[in-house]
């Protein structure tokens, strides 16, 4: 996709994609949406699937950079670099709105090797944060928590906020972070031997 | 809904809802599934919206039991119950997989009162979690966290579950809720003074 026109299908598409979901989203629907006849649009892209995937592969690149990111530095604090990893990743989701709900939820209407990838892809950006925390479990400064469900709820926590945050609302991407990486850190930081233990049933 | 067929209905409805979204599910789609003629339909239900609402409400009454019971024996510790209610999140998610996909993410369908019915029991039943975590901070139990901002995270935790978790695989709703409850309450629970802090930028 290189034409101006493209680009503009593309924003169509994302916004009907996020609005409608994309299997109640119409070829005709984003033709409409750019004022053009739908057999016009495949002089611009290839299929509504393309579309898809152009939108996921763009959110994606932002996160797997945002990954790569936390995981660069080893010198840094664990803890510091999951404070990065959890405030880059809400401003990534608060800066694409609608891209980013259709990264998280519309995926699963790709098939075949489109949908292989997406998966692929996830289980990296996953495993990019399950390598941090076992960093930080291996050096002490995380107590000794399962690193694959710990990535698990961080992930949740930060992932559902597409359904709930509003950039335009009191709190900034990076306030929001900041919350959120207080709660879990405490929660996976190595607690002092004499604090008292939590019951449990 | 009384009639047999309407259950038959209801429960193919769901099926269509959570695999292909309420917008892309027509009316012949939900007859075919359960081998009646399109217009046959409306001998057992009024509307697609009528059905949704239907989904809607039967998994809504069941995470609202869920708060109530946590709310009720205020003698507990707010972290059993805390654990209680997390655990039985999951577990209503694990039973109910398909009408819990469609409750949390199809709602969005839905228009004027039924929308504000919604969003009302969602908010009754966060605001339901808020309290039992201010009753927490209140007794001491908990460290004083905004109560809004944890809230969002544990349902954030228990919500996204809806996206992977699959009830046939090594975890229980149990054993999942347990390692997600001592995540987030290692994470509220009043820290020991004397516990390490955690570097911030």
């Amino acid at each position: 996709m290189t034409s101006p026109k493209s680009g503009e299908i593309l924003a169509a598409a994302m916004e009907l994609f996020s609005r409608k979901g994309y299997a109640a989203t119409s070829m005709r629907d984003i033709a409409d949406a750019v004022g053009l006849q739908p057999g016009s649009l495949y002089a611009h892209i290839r299929s509504k699937e393309d579309l898809l995937v152009g939108i996921i592969e763009q959110v994606r690149e932002a996160f797997l950079q945002n990954g790569e990111s936390a995981l660069a530095d080893t010198s840094e604090p664990a803890a510091d670099r999951l404070r990065r990893f959890i405030a880059s990743h809400l401003q990534i989701i608060a800066d694409n709105r609608a891209s980013a709900e259709v990264f998280l939820h519309e995926w699963k209407s790709l098939e075949g090797e489109h949908l292989d990838e997406v998966r692929a892809n996830r289980d990296r950006y996953e495993g990019m944060l399950v390598s941090l925390l076992q960093e930080g479990v291996n050096s002490g400064e995380f107590r000794n928590v399962d690193p694959h469900l710990t990535a698990v709820a961080v992930l949740s926590v930060v992932n559902w906020a597409y359904t709930w945050y509003r950039p335009d609302g009191p709190l900034s991407a990076s306030d929001l972070g900041d919350h959120f990486t207080d709660l879990m850190i405490s929660g996976i930081a190595q607690p002092n031997r004499s604090a008292r233990r939590v019951s449990r049933r």
